[in-house]
């Protein structure tokens, strides 16, 4: 539960993303998930500004996370190369909370305005990445193509992957997905 | 304005994007838009639900048009290839209108609204895609990945070409950014 941050925003979290698997988003409140992590709502609110931020809070970590990976990368890196550190720090963040993640997974794809509201998320994480690449030299276009199809690659490949009883690692498997891709993309389109 | 179908549907979607442009999409009444083109707004209403559905009604064409040139590739086509069918079919669709294209796609852009229901649109026409592509034999993931690359390639590919004064083609446009991508992607990610 390490990525929610340690103690109480830990506890918070979990007794809320339980209660939301058993009873739907809507269905739960915020005095509930205070009481199941045995705090008071005050608390609750110390951590999270409202019952929506425990599912979307980690959203800026994650803006941290790939912008390092992409600031760190040698400076010799070609775009695919800052792609694939993009993925891996992704992956590396995502792999040890797989239970939590293919919860909170299921909790937003059973409500629309939730769902909505993770693809406005990812569209924001995407244009940041835009923005590292193109700081990092990769023309516009060409980042906003790369950054696009990362997000295509990792929506799909995590999907499959918190459902996955097998445990595949995560990074095996975009390994794998960008692999294929790379193959199918290289199949010329003709300008006519 | 072929695209818009012919007659009193074109002339109410040109005179709707032109008053759009000026003054913004919630601007401008049904009534202004059906006096602009010289009809009643009873005229307007049989060819348009909704305002909204002035920028919004060619989606269930598009979906059309994919699911035709997927269902028509020829038996032995590979996964890049199904997708270079759908992208030219796209591509060919798009490219009379340019002028047409760029003005909704500014009046959609300058509206979070109207932007985040395209973004709904668009995931519906990449979800109709994977469902082709699967119905074609290409294994779940493989179609997904390849599905929303495709989004991610035409979306960028098609900002660019609207505001392009050089007039490059949208297919040229397409190949180009396709045969890049396939290059940066073929980048090993490495599985850690």
């Amino acid at each position: 539960m390490a990525r929610w941050a340690p103690g109480a925003t830990a506890r918070l979290a979990e007794a809320a993303l339980a209660l939301f698997a058993e009873r739907g988003f809507s269905g739960v409140t915020v005095g509930e998930i205070a009481a199941a992590a045995g705090v008071t709502e005050r608390t609750f609110f110390r951590h999270f500004a409202t019952k929506e931020d425990v599912l979307f809070s980690q959203g800026s970590e994650i803006v941290a996370l790939l912008a390092a990976a992409l600031d760190g990368a040698p400076a010799d890196a070609g775009p695919g190369e800052l792609l694939a550190a993009a993925v891996a720090a992704l992956a590396g963040w995502f792999e040890p909370d797989r239970e939590l993640h293919r919860r909170r997974t299921a909790v937003i794809a059973a409500d629309p305005a939730l769902h909505e509201r993770e693809l406005l998320k990812q569209q924001a994480i995407a244009a940041g990445i835009v923005d590292r690449l193109r700081a990092r030299g990769v023309p516009a276009e060409r980042a906003s193509v790369l950054a696009f199809t990362g997000l295509a690659l990792f929506q799909t490949v995590y999907r499959g992957w918190v459902d996955d009883r097998a445990r595949t690692s995560l990074a095996t498997r975009l390994a794998r997905a960008q692999r294929d891709l790379a193959r199918d993309l290289a199949v010329p389109v003709s300008p006519s």
